[in-house]
């Protein structure tokens, strides 16, 4: 099988000179948190489904019993007013599970965006401190020196060799690979203790965005989106020890 | 060499409209007793093998000391009433070792079953529950909304949220990669503790399963074959130990 | 670059009818050993060297201070006698380090005798008892019904069910692919202790492997051969601590 | 996408007869270590770099703020004096992962290298001790015997069976892998503790390479230049902790 399928979901609209926002699960789940928020807030229309071999070999159930493979989603967003643009969103429930799986992934997710003639890339996360914070930051790194100053005056902060070994997972891959493509982009890392989904951390980053993309959205609600991810990160978790049992098993029972 | 050797046993003749019925080793190796009772039971033809290099580097060895290299195997059964339908059967020696290998493996999988014109596919596993059950319940998860209702109505039953982290192995991939080939999916899954070769759950899995094909078999020989598949389980288990120090020395002594 | 590199060393006479022997290292390195062993005595040429990616990145250092990529080897024998075969063995530094490599080399291996016009492949190793033993047995395992009461006749014990789990390695899938090839396979097994190198079962081996292809060599000389291996063993079991660290240092030194 | 990709970064000249001379990370970084400070003292020209799916999903942040995808790095040098001759460097922030990723980089390399005719290879490293050192001396280890008595006349060291277990990683693939392209190889291995980037090490290495290539550079700045790497390797064992647990979140949490 190919690396990765795409299945497209529906009719999509020529966007102009759209960018991407990616959140895929990670520290805090920032990323995750933010995006889909923002996905639900504004009403964005999925239009493409990405399955891939580096996920895990897995299908979720929904509420109503019914089986839905893991993936990542694209969603679209029309720009409403002349100070907007145009939007592509990618979430999903993974990213790849292997080094080699995250560079074939992301140059996949660069193929994609690429035809739709995005130039910049916006890759939410958290940078996680081990502690409580009562007012978490937000870190910011860049492809290109003059786009840090355009963060800084967005309220992005750059502390200098934070992090320190850098950005790992797609996030940092979408920069480091669609540079190669000349593509702009930027990290927006959201301060957080890294321990469970943090909403905080995802409002705070959330804030800065709605003064780069010129869209207000309701923040009030995301303690709830919060809550919901929790719930499925829970379920994962108890999936996880369970299914590491069962490829025991596979080994061991034939 | 290709990912999977395909080695064609005997002339298949022309199937109508055939279900598949998968049962491959997992928890309490419940899908692979379920099956393996049934084509013993209702004497289905063997008519195909495939080897995989993400199986184990490993052939067994018959009691007549003529060796077996390790695979998966495909059955088929003509349907003798007018209410039952042909079936084609999966089981054998292991699932895929790696996540990629699971995703290959099931993709070609699909490709035999669909040049079968193979459009509704059911997998059996089990769903461990890590504690004895007197009477283990049949859990169900489909691929569409409308079959879930017929299969409660067969005594399936469906739990919200539950297994909560979905269905991990050939079982769900099976029914996630082939909704996107249009097939239809039922994995019904047998309560476990998960620990042994389960007949009883076994048994749960079958009586619905009965219903389903229309197919009635003599349940009682399950005990047996169980103990058959428990003794190679052993073995598995012993080689397994033994093998993980093999691979040690393979690296230390040159 | 290709799974496997081939590097033909010397022109290779017209082999007729040859069997291939197999040694490579494994338990107790008794397959190596014997084979290794009957190269030097009966003075097989060698013409082929193979480097495979699926081996660790290392060279070795020889007593003149010069460097060796690690290999697998195969030499070339002629028959002297009416009564004898041509032989090609293979021997080498490792096996495949992965299930998948070894899948893949044992198809190119494969490749490579088919070339060669073998049809019957012997494998050699040791069965791992885990415990000292004063005279080994030599268990047996064939692809074919008809080779174990040949196999009986020489002296080769076959015991049901044992090895339980069946053979792990090349020594094992060069028979089940083989047998998708028409290939005809012996895997002889020497009982040993399996910790450390060892002579005994080798020659318990060699002694069933003479009267099988009517060579008659000097066995004398197997402590010899056993400690120089044992020496490079305990080298590689040094290095593999040390480049386990080295590993880690390469991820965390940058 | 390739397992590779390349990106020019200068025009470069046409070089004559060129060395390459590699040193990345390693035991004590002291391959890393020698040709960093050699490419600043003698300003080599970087002209190429390499990305690799088998490097970590990384991106490194500069001081200014803005990422950099991990790399291998190029720089060539041309000769300014009669007895001396070009140079090509090889140098980055990892090497391959993975067995198998080391191979498919080292051929890439040698096909980059092959393409500017070079015959000939010094691949520089450190010689782990697991000891303090007084005056670390210099092994070695070459494609060629007569090479071995050119480079004791240089200085270098060769002890018999030493390294015991050879040489892992890109140092030693690039004189195996080289030789099979008939080019010749030295690999120059500083003793070392082995726990730290050493610069007393590096120096002693270079000291052996300033004598072999006719250059002179000054050693002092090396001590400070051992300090910025301690520096980032230190930073990257902290993110590599850190990314071990991003790593678990992106499994556990959703």
């Amino acid at each position: 099988m190919d690396y990765v399928i795409i299945r497209k979901i529906n009719k999509q609209p020529k966007l102009k000179n759209p960018i991407l926002i990616e959140g895929l699960p990670g520290i805090g789940n920032v990323g995750k948190l933010a995006v889909e928020h923002l996905i639900d807030n504004i009403k964005a229309s999925k239009f493409m489904e990405l399955y891939c071999k580096d996920f895990p070999p897995q299908v979720f159930i929904n509420s109503d019993g019914t089986t839905e493979l893991v993936k990542n989603e694209f969603y679209y967003w029309k720009a409403k007013k002349k100070n907007q643009r145009d939007i592509i969103f990618l979430t999903g429930d993974y990213q790849g599970l292997s080094s080699q799986g995250q560079y074939e992934l992301v140059e996949k997710i660069l193929d994609i965006i690429e035809e739709n003639n995005v130039k910049e890339i916006y890759t939410l996360g958290g940078y996680g401190l081990g502690h409580e914070i009562k007012n978490p930051k937000v870190l910011c790194a860049t492809t290109d020196k003059k786009l840090v100053k355009i963060m800084k005056n967005f309220g992005a902060v750059f502390k200098k060799n934070e992090p320190g070994g850098g950005i790992v997972g797609a996030s940092g891959l979408l920069l480091g690979l669609g540079k190669l493509r000349d593509m702009q982009g930027i990290c927006l890392m959201g301060e957080t203790p890294g321990y469970l989904v943090d909403p905080k951390s995802a409002k705070a980053v959330l804030k800065i965005l709605m003064k780069i993309t010129n869209i207000t959205i309701n923040l009030s609600a995301l303690e709830e989106k919060a809550k919901e991810i929790q719930q499925i990160a829970q379920q994962l978790k108890e999936i996880e020890s369970a299914s590491i049992e069962k490829t025991e098993d596979l080994k061991y029972i034939g």
